[in-house]
């Protein structure tokens, strides 16, 4: 469609621009009311000092912008019925999706005490960023959100994983020219080359060039317009201009614009679905340049404020104190023109309400920024069918991620005609050995395909791109909407996302205290090629800290899982599936590992997250004398190995084998719903005996979780500190102290009273170690006694 | 220049592309060499397994593209004469950039004992991924490297930053199709409205299309041809692409492109140092489409490999086992004829050398790849002239960072000519009360400026981006160049870049250990409007956790400070400035705050670390009953207040005052060098008494760091534990119980002993905490006894 012909498509009435510019108009009302106001919300007399806030808090400078596209989307989904969520990346401007939803109704259904009218915009008003009320931003609290934007980068990823597998659902994303700088989201422009246009809704980004950040002009409104839309269209988008400062043009222009994007989306989605046309879409996106504070006052103290850096949170302030000030709030909230957009009684009048939509088309109300009210149950089968069969501990190996894969392949398989679970990693899914989910589904792509390609498909499930925030982002967003997945990556470099991780706990700590949200399915990660086993790339890529970041966070949200072995994993995976408003790390090696638990061992074993493998230990009854506690893969392997040479080298010696597969059992019940209470943790560590422990990753991680505990003097953790470089396995091991000789000298040094048969014992394992030090120098592989090691009682 | 009169400037003489073919073709043969070859290296005898190396490890797929770039960087340095640093996104090709240095003959300077002769290409070849040996990445170990790529995404902003004033100097930058993918490389494209073409070097993208990741094509590859032209334009590049798979024909365009590239370059400079040329620079760049793998087997067991992901690696695995592996890859290594390449010494021929520069023009020795060499000493002068008089503890107040600003301004003003020093943040340096810096720089912006913009310089030093990823990248590369450098970042965000500095502190703590690698300026961080003082954003901007984060990495490496005050956060600042090869982690609020200690005491307790206030305490010789002890500047202003309580309300009672400046002082000496030994910390916290600890951060970080100590269990330790909102700084620390009252009632629920009057003063602390609370809830501010209270005695 020509830009002539469109113009002459869409031209609002005047009823109709009327209409949404009073909308508009009482939305930015009510944004700045929310800054300002403690009393007299109507201004029903002249604005006094006292009705002022003591402390004037939020961000003005992108409210009417926000508000702007809240009126303009309420027009559209009205005219075409549509199922649509918004993410608005400028989260900060929570008065004005707050204003949204207190005007369309969604706000008082679900908090009635802030009632449509004059007594509800005083409690809005008053209750905005105040001790007790609600948060500055479009947190978990406001209706129709999926998406806070404290910390900016993420709205498009977001969006874009609320649009997969919602064929029916619009998906509007507010990107502000700040937002546009970071990197996930400058990465995630590339996601519609991952959206299918049949089966995936649609995303329609709205780039808002407001021009400035905090203090500073933005890189992309200081683009000159032709490079600006030559990015845009590099990044697969067909861009729609909108630019003004005048409210009447902008709003032709703008309901044009989105008539516009709207018909080519619908054509678009057409031609895939019925038409069967295959090739790549260039998705519309609209480019909305206002100025930044518009509406608000244009100059304060003698310096320009609308337009500028300077509107960006309180452009007026020391209202309380300042008579001037005081009188150009007056004048700014006033030129509004309340009186006509709210009764006496303070309900919107109806040219306010004309353009919002109906029901659950409202922006406030979709079920879809509530996905708990749409999740289902996985179909997820027995895990029996998947299992290895375990006769003997220590005799058979597998690699755990790839029996994994076959029960993901499973569930993949199970919701071909659903479409709720998705696969998500940073091109590490075949390298992560998940490749067996390919049977069940492609990995998305609508770019070009070769010959040579394999596994891409244009309707696939699992989700590639080189780009962790990405791959997260998407994650978030298909959740939060309602659906289920995993990310599977590589163990060092999930800490990428650290800063994410961060914002999902704390929306979902914040969201399982309210009522209304209903849970949503746990984000669950999958971390592997792990720090033990990174032959091919060395140091760079050892970091076993992502389970230390979690676990500062809130512990009603957070679990880590360390399965030693193949059907461990196969446990906690199905454990993690079928949970809700978590986020489930879970960290497992891919490549061959012992299986020490056949499928109903590993079952139990999980089930109390920690417990005593006396099949591996040495005790007769009594109290054993040393405990070796494991977590993780490698650990564990140590330790049985140690056990070994124990049981053979000093089978006087009573020893206890512990393994734990969660590891917030290790914490005190009181800081931990999954904690042990003291006497759970004495049972299986003791309170006075040394107590050995081979942990996965940092050793201090053990002492954090285990402090307080009564025999905490006598633990004694072994871990990775730093040691890391391009070698062997074992050699790895040894460098972190974690090795089976090691462990055994450990328990030497460490258990009082014992004989000079132990002495020597102890020197012998110093001279293994040598012995392997050197031989690994020399041959650049493991001794064969550590490569075909196997358990043995 | 049009494209025709570029083709007639340059073509290779048939000398030329002959000798350029042998470099490349000797740098291919030497990079297969490393990954498979355990002796015969230069194939005198035919290849048998024992020949081959046990393990089979590292990335061939880059290498080929990476040589081919290195050679032809090699020609033009010649040519020209430049002072070239090459910043190789895809460092695991580490065997490329290897080869590239053996072969110039650097690698041998700084590693005599692997000689540039036949037993040097044995040893070249056996240490590669080999224990003991050297690691599979462009790592610390590589003469000419700043950059170890390993975790993918930085090259871009290193590479800018290494060009920030050093107008000499070009910096090329590889950057992989897989890497372009990433959120940190999308955003540091707009890095070039950030350079300044007078007082910056030049930084030349060289994008590689190799077309796929380790098991699927790139975005980037699979765009038409103009998308990714207007892509790549959008960024402000003028792209020279260079597309083909006949080495001699892409000799000849590569270096056609280099040539017109450079030459464009040194046009655009020339305009603006000597023509005054403002204009914003559309930079050239090359976009070099090579196939993966290129010139490795193209096929193996039937199934296409090169140009292909299964190239990724190691192309042919089982070589030991497999015999027609082995006779590809004899045939392979043939396929280069070595014995044209060097002579029967295994010295490089001639022709392999003639296009290597001299001396220091080399890309392997390079000193801008050592920056210690180059680092100067900053200009700090005397504290004296910024520190804020205190005559009295706790009765006036000041902003700390507003107090550095100071300080930093002086000294951004003292390197105004030297140029070697940056401030770098996300958008924040004012809101972060550093304003004064712009007293001596702008902000350095080469974009359309307006009439209302301030500050903005197209020559300025400090710099601002909406993306952490951006400003550290940049930060590392000035850093590792021989530069100075800070960054101020809100504390809850600089999480972003956690992965970021995970790989710096892994590469100062590889460097530290390498004799050559002179040391280079810390990588310091301001993290402000911190936890405590988040009025406008609440919880999603509340996060004290990098310091845990970092504190998990090497200890030779990690600092961390928390002053209490303006003083104090001078004189670590001033430490910090001075320090090398650390990173730097400093705290401190932006806020008022009261000042506590003069200049001279600051020096004297951040000397120390950690030490007792006794004006504070009530000791009086003896032993004190219990430790108040606190550490950051919210917590030492709730302990002070609490030590006033206690001192009003229960004067026999012996309390004992210990600030902590430097974290790392409370780990044990043998973890950390700045560690106390067990006699000082018994010293400073007693061995025995109740410790109550106000703490910044995560309450069990203190544990974590504490928990060997013999008064451990004596310590009780109260910090931010996840109660977040929007809500008044008081009741921020009431919701997370580390308020004054709470620290009262703390003492006295664990000092033993104390009578029926300490009964009723916990009880009055219980009462004020709940008419705080309701005061706070009702009025929205906190009470005038707690926003006018200062310290007295």
């Amino acid at each position: 469609m020509s830009k002539a012909e469109h113009q002459d498509a869409t031209e609002l009435s005047a009823d109709e621009l009327r209409e949404l510019d009073a909308h508009w108009r009482a939305a930015n009302y009510l944004a700045a009311g929310q800054i300002y106001l403690l009393s007299n919300p109507l201004l029903t007399e002249p604005l006094k000092p006292e009705h002022i806030k003591p402390r004037l808090l939020g961000h003005w400078g992108t409210s009417p912008g926000l508000n702007l596209v809240y009126t303009h989307l309420n027009r559209v989904i009205g005219a075409r019925g549509l199922d649509t969520l918004c993410v608005w990346g400028p989260g900060h401007g929570g008065p004005s999706v707050l204003a949204g939803s207190w005007l369309d109704g969604s706000y008082s259904e679900i908090y009635p005490d802030v009632p449509r009218d004059g007594e509800g915009m005083e409690r809005l008003f008053r209750q905005f960023s105040f001790p007790g009320g609600v948060p500055s931003h479009v947190a978990p609290e406001v209706p129709g959100s999926i998406h806070e934007g404290g910390e900016l980068g993420y709205s498009l990823a977001h969006a874009y994983g609320a649009a997969f597998d919602n064929p029916d659902l619009l998906v509007a994303c507010v990107i502000g020219d700040g937002e546009a700088e970071t990197g996930p989201l400058a990465a995630s422009w590339h996601s519609n080359k991952f959206l299918d246009p049949v089966h995936d809704g649609a995303v329609l980004p709205i780039l808002h060039l407001n021009g400035y950040k905090i203090a500073n002009p933005t890189v992309l409104s200081r683009l000159p317009a032709a490079e600006l839309d030559q990015l845009l269209r590099g990044y697969g988008h067909d861009p729609l201009h909108v630019t003004g400062d005048d409210p009447a043009a902008v709003h032709r222009a703008l309901a044009r614009a989105l008539d516009e994007a709207l018909d080519r989306i619908a054509l678009m989605q057409r031609s895939a679905r019925e038409g069967g046309v295959a090739e790549r879409v260039h998705w519309p996106m609209i480019v909305l340049r206002t100025p930044k504070g518009w509406t608000g006052p244009a100059e304060v103290d003698g310096l320009p404020v609308e337009g500028t850096w300077r509107a960006h949170q309180v452009p007026l302030a020391g209202v309380r104190e300042n008579p001037e000030h005081l009188r150009q709030l007056e004048a700014w909230l006033r030129s509004y023109r309340p009186e006509e957009l709210f009764g006496p009684d303070g309900r919107p009048v109806a040219d306010v309400l004309a353009c919002i939509p109906d029901g659950s088309r409202r922006l406030g109300a979709t079920a879809h920024a509530n996905g708990g009210l749409l999740v289902r149950d996985l179909p997820i089968g027995s895990l029996d069918s998947f299992a290895v069969p375990v006769d003997k501990p220590g005799t058979t190996l597998h690699e755990p991620t790839r029996i994994l894969g076959d029960l993901l392949r499973q569930v993949m398989k199970d919701t071909r005609t659903r479409r709720d679970f998705r696969v998500v990693g940073p091109d590490e899914t075949a390298s992560n050995r998940l490749q067996a989910l390919y049977d069940a589904s492609g990995k998305a792509w609508q770019a070009e395909t070769l010959p040579v390609d394999e596994h891409l498909d244009r309707h696939g499930r699992v989700l590639e791109i080189l780009s962790e925030h990405t791959c997260q982002g998407w994650l978030e967003g298909y959740l939060l909407t309602g659906r289920h997945g995993l990310f599977s990556c590589y163990e060092a470099f999930v800490h990428i996302v650290d800063s994410m991780v961060n914002q999902h706990i704390k929306w979902l700590r914040t969201a399982r205290r309210l009522p209304w949200r209903a849970p949503i399915a746990s984000l669950n990660y999958l971390l592997t090629s792990h720090v033990w086993r990174q032959d091919h790339n060395g140091f760079s890529h050892q970091d076993p800290g992502f389970v230390d970041h979690v676990l500062n966070k809130s512990p009603e949200v957070v679990r880590v899982y360390l399965p030693p072995d193949a059907n461990t994993l196969l446990s906690v995976a199905d454990h993690a599936l079928r949970s809700r408003d978590y986020v489930n790390v879970i960290v497992a090696g891919k490549q061959p590992c012992f299986d020490w638990l056949s499928m109903d061992a590993a079952r139990a074993h999980c089930a109390r997250g920690a417990g005593i493998w006396d099949w591996a230990g040495t005790e007769n009854g009594g109290e054993p004398d040393v405990v070796l506690a494991c977590a993780g893969d490698v650990p564990t392997q140590e330790v049985l190995a140690a056990a070994q040479l124990l049981r053979r080298h000093l089978p006087q010696l009573a020893v206890r084998v512990v393994n734990v597969v969660d590891m917030t059992r290790l914490m005190p019940r009181e800081e931990h719903p999954h904690g042990m209470t003291d006497f759970e943790y004495d049972g299986l560590f003791t309170a006075d005996k040394p107590v050995i422990f081979a942990y996965h990753g940092y050793p201090w991680l053990i002492h954090r979780l285990a402090y307080r505990r009564t025999g905490h003097k006598h633990l004694h953790v072994r871990g990775y500190k730093e040691s890391g470089t391009t070698t062997t396995p074992f050699d790895m091991v040894v460098r972190n102290d974690l090795d089976r000789f090691r462990l055994v000298m450990d328990v030497i040094d460490r258990v009082p009273g014992l004989d000079v048969r132990a002495a020597a014992v102890r020197q012998e394992m110093a001279d293994a170690r040598t012995r392997h030090h050197d031989w690994i120098r020399e041959h650049g592989t493991d001794l064969p006694e550590i490569a075909d090691w196997s358990w043995s009682t």
